[in-house]
């Protein structure tokens, strides 16, 4: 996400011109240590309707963006219904534990098995810090712990010539910071940098070096010999033993490996620890965004087939129990996924088609697989975080909740893109099979033993989502975006595509107070 | 403690001298990702007394090394008698609640006054994945949650003239990492390490700084203009709100800062995340282990005055509700800080008292200042992690517990050394003043506001503790260390002193492990 959001940034001249500027502010101490501001957001209060009277608002989709309408819109005292084609509230924020059942798109109906208290996010699991779908726990009185993004024991496993097999993510920083380190201090020793650095900043340079890589001194070459960082195979512990530490790789192995490729994630700015989750599965979320917005204003299994603006208002149809129902009301908030809401009829013309058709849906797939016991922290003494590899499993999820219980659900997969095609054009049980013979090259046979539940979510073959996100193809400045940031006669749109935050909760929230506060002023204009 | 334990290693030539040989073992891929192995340890078994006959063990000291020495003893059907001087078990592992009262070797006493549901961990806080501590809080039925020893929200305030104030976390490593990976991209690029590096390995090596520094292309000239990594003044959102991100300092200010100093604590073999805790406070883990010693077997408030070997087993002499008393038995195994049971009247010899003057005490404090709202996540959006200094608060501990809650509780300073004795020379309420007028210079203003509680603890002057901790001043080889490995008569020690573990609950563990062990072998031989 954050590569995305950059390259984004990048390709539209944001952060290459500005460079020298920035610098200027920095070297004058500018910056803030305090928290990003996001928007300033007052929610509609009853006493503005007075004048206007109230207004109906139908929202199209009871996901996140459509809850937050909704509840936003109640505060207001508006009247507001949600149109929801599932028979739960979330959409892509979806919890499965035991019992859930769902058919997807090509007919396969999966049931999970999972025991009681474990479950697995199919969709997003994780929250940063800075977005707002936390103050919105906090309002709605979802408790939180922490979500485990990085750990130092988690495995990396890059196949390949190299001859390095899976690693601790904490041998492949040792080994990788401390030849870099290595490097960049014989070179700077050596006066090859002397045009970029003073006296100073080489001193100053080569004293984070020999910190940051555990590397010798200058006598020694500054060398890197390995480090108790990287661990060790025998821990230390009582009386004379003194551990013995896990044999660094060597130089041209870890980096032909590319170990270190995978470093830059955990600085992202919205993948950077910590981070969290909602105690019990992320669908604490939207059912609590359910209860608050209230059950009379939500109309669940209600496909919606027709969207329309008419002379007053806007007029939906929608199919619930095999019949037709229409509603109307005084404005629309179609916070569908731009791909669906395109193949709907309609009659906002061919121009919100082209916009809707302009995002481009993206696959991402999850598997959760629950054992008989938790061999990822007695085995390996790994207590949640990421294993990331380069097998199409790409990332799988120790879980950060249950620790020390008898079962344990892993995130056998998450992957995106062709990776999660691969998996999706599988039925559940070849899904299940294939992660279990990737895992076991990472972990041993102990991967395909005591596997008492799975589940696997492809997003592409989920009716009511098909995908798991969908980014703009165009600049946020071309009229195929910006046209969906302003109604369009009654009917607004909202969603995490209509935002610089898409996949993220916090996209579709703040998209969602967007729409939310434009329609009020309008209202109340 | 990583750092003093790898210098401890390079003195005694373990790690320099096995460079070599670690190198070809890594390139030949024998390293293996399992976790390290604490050496395996069998519980004394009541069947293995049937011949020997019930033996009885005084302990002294109820802190974790006694704890588990009793324990363990227990399983095999040893009569044991824990003596603590203390009202309650643990020893160094305190964790500080509303009421808690402690009167100090000075004569000053503190009674805490927090609220309901919020304490302080004076003593240990953090839980290592590798340490057994862990294996313990499972055995004992003692719940863990995550323990927030990172955080990129967090602050460093390293003051100087280079003109940075507090940054967050985030944009100190994104700014070094960019600076550093731009220095060594273009030292590599125009030959500097070409006698240390192949084309390949020049290649690897660039893409991964690429990716590591967030940098540009060579005809960008590798160079580091800033970074989303550092975070954003506006937070990304809706529409065509792409956020503004946070400026880069000048390279000369952050070498000069040594912002990077910092980053190798989280490398850290015993803090690097993820850590743990226990839920509600360190303290469940003594109460878990003497519940399960049962209260009959320890005597409270029970201060030894004298310990001695006797021709048949042991004798100790401790003052009790004003009266001395005796207590004999076939074994004792020692578990005071050393330098304690030094200065108590004993009949093991003048090497003995040299042995226990030979760990030297070190000093440790923290302060607890609860607010009444949790301003750090509010208004800096810092959901737990450190924030470190150069002041002499040295680090904050922003909570672990409570997120979103009413209240939340500071650890306004953990420091060591020297800058815990300028806190520990003053009173309760002159270190509270200190260490607030120091929070306002990082924090601002709130740091003073709100305060509705607090509690200092300064190691050094804590009866029967004296000290945070006493690590050996002679290699472990040396007589003065191994002289109390063994029994002396029918004495044996334990204690974190007694491993590689030092300040740690693992090294007290597992020494206290080693004199089960040792003992049972003798009776059972």
């Amino acid at each position: 996400m954050t590569q995305s959001r950059r390259n984004f940034l990048r390709n539209v001249g944001l952060a290459g011109g500005a460079g020298v500027m920035l610098h200027s502010m920095g070297a004058l101490g500018l910056t803030s240590a305090h928290a990003a501001e996001t928007p300033a957001f007052t929610p509609p209060q009853p006493s503005d309707l007075a004048r206007a009277g109230s207004k109906s608002v139908v929202i199209l989709g009871g996901g996140i963006a459509g809850l937050t309408a909704a509840y936003e819109l109640l505060k207001g005292g508006y009247k507001v219904t949600v149109l929801e084609g599932r028979d739960r509230p979330g959409g892509r924020n979806f919890t499965v534990r035991g019992g859930t059942r769902v058919t997807d798109l090509k007919g396969v109906t999966q049931v999970a098995g999972f025991s009681r208290g474990q479950y697995m996010n199919a969709g997003p699991g994780r929250l940063p810090q800075s977005h707002i779908t936390l103050d919105y726990c906090k309002e709605l009185g979802v408790p939180i712990e922490a979500f485990t993004n990085q750990n130092a024991n988690a495995l990396l496993y890059y196949p390949g010539d190299h001859g390095i097999g899976a690693v601790q993510m904490r041998q492949a920083k040792a080994d990788t910071y401390g030849y870099v380190s290595e490097l960049l201090a014989k070179a700077t020793d050596k006066g090859a940098l002397d045009e970029e650095l003073t006296a100073d900043d080489k001193e100053a340079l080569i004293a984070f070096l020999r910190s940051f890589g555990d590397i010798g001194t200058k006598e020694e070459g500054y060398a890197y010999t390995g480090s108790s960082r990287a661990g060790y195979t025998v821990e230390p512990g009582a009386g004379q033993e003194s551990g013995t530490e896990v044999a660094p790789h060597a130089m041209s192995a870890v980096l032909a490996a590319g170990l270190g490729q995978y470093f830059s994630f955990e600085f992202g700015y919205d993948q950077a620890m910590m981070m969290y989750q909602p105690v019990g599965g992320m669908d604490a979320i939207p059912y609590a965004f359910a209860k608050a917005v209230g059950a009379k204003n939500i109309r669940y299994g209600a496909e919606v087939v027709e969207w329309k603006n008419t002379s007053t208002g806007v007029s939906v149809a929608y199919k619930a129990r095999g019949r037709t129902e229409l509603i109307e009301a005084d404005f629309a908030i179609n916070c569908m996924p731009p791909q669906i809401a395109a193949k709907i009829p309609h009659n906002l013309g061919d121009d919100i088609t082209a916009s809707l058709k302009s995002f481009g849906p993206s696959n991402a797939g999850k598997i959760g697989i629950e054992y008989d016991r938790r061999w990822w922290e007695e085995d390996f003494r790994i207590y949640g975080g990421i294993t990331n590899t380069r097998l199409d499993l790409r990332n799988m999820w120790h879980p950060s909740y249950g620790f020390h219980g008898d079962k344990g659900t892993m995130i056998g997969y998450y992957n995106t893109g062709s990776a999660a095609d691969t998996y999706g054009a599988l039925t559940p049980a070849q899904r299940l099979s294939r992660a279990v013979d990737m895992g076991k090259q990472i972990f041993g046979d102990v991967y395909g033993e005591g596997i008492t539940a799975s589940y696997s979510q492809d997003w592409k073959s989920q009716k009511f989502s098909e995908g798991a996100w969908a980014y703009s193809t165009t600049a946020d400045t071309d009229p195929l975006y910006t046209r969906l940031l302003d109604a369009t006669g009654n009917t607004y749109f909202a969603g995490d595509h209509l935002s610089h935050a898409v996949a993220w909760q916090h996209g579709a929230i703040t998209a969602a107070r967007a729409a939310v506060e434009k329609l009020h002023a309008r209202v109340t204009a």
